[in-house]
């Protein structure tokens, strides 16, 4: 998985947007055209489209172009390699604590 | 929690950079100066403290100047907004997942 590093930069970079946020958290109720997404947003079509891509470069969401709509969908496991990436950190840095509020007991003995 | 939206914004565009995830990695460790930072970074000073800024702003990381050393070390409660985040949609979606193979199963029958 040499991609790994660039998946997480791409898929970071995407959540560090509150509007690419709001549209994943639509595409979580089930697939929807650029067009419906453009209206909560009260974003012009472009400005939905450009977010929609950086979106799809994490692999966030997958589009599909039928006739003259544009439909998005959340993609088959998005978020699984950011969750991972911060479980494992949390995993590790609580373990790194736990050893130290142990060692900070003993001392007190 | 008005600040939340913010506060994501600013820890997932921390997030999403390899250099700031490997200082991170560091000071899961525990505290490091910011020269013992620029070592495996094979990075100038004023170029880790700029990532180091980054990650101060997200609040993942603290920095306190001794001297003439500015020690660096986890913040208080690290990418614990982001995980929540990321684990409320995670579990959202899979409902939602469910709910969708369940329907599929009832059409079946």
């Amino acid at each position: 998985m040499a991609q790994y590093p660039q998946v997480l930069d791409r898929t970071f970079s995407a959540l560090a947007d509150g509007h690419r946020r709001t549209i994943l958290d639509r595409l979580g109720e089930g697939p929807v055209s650029i067009s419906e997404l453009a209206v909560p947003l009260a974003m012009s079509l472009p400005g939905v489209l450009k977010h929609v891509r950086a979106l799809e470069a994490a692999q966030l969401v997958v589009t599909d172009k039928q006739g003259r709509t544009r439909w998005c969908r959340l993609g088959a496991r998005p978020l699984d390699d950011a969750a991972a990436w911060i479980d494992e950190r949390r995993t590790l840095w609580g373990r790194r604590l736990d050893r130290f509020d142990a060692s900070l007991e003993d001392a007190s003995r």
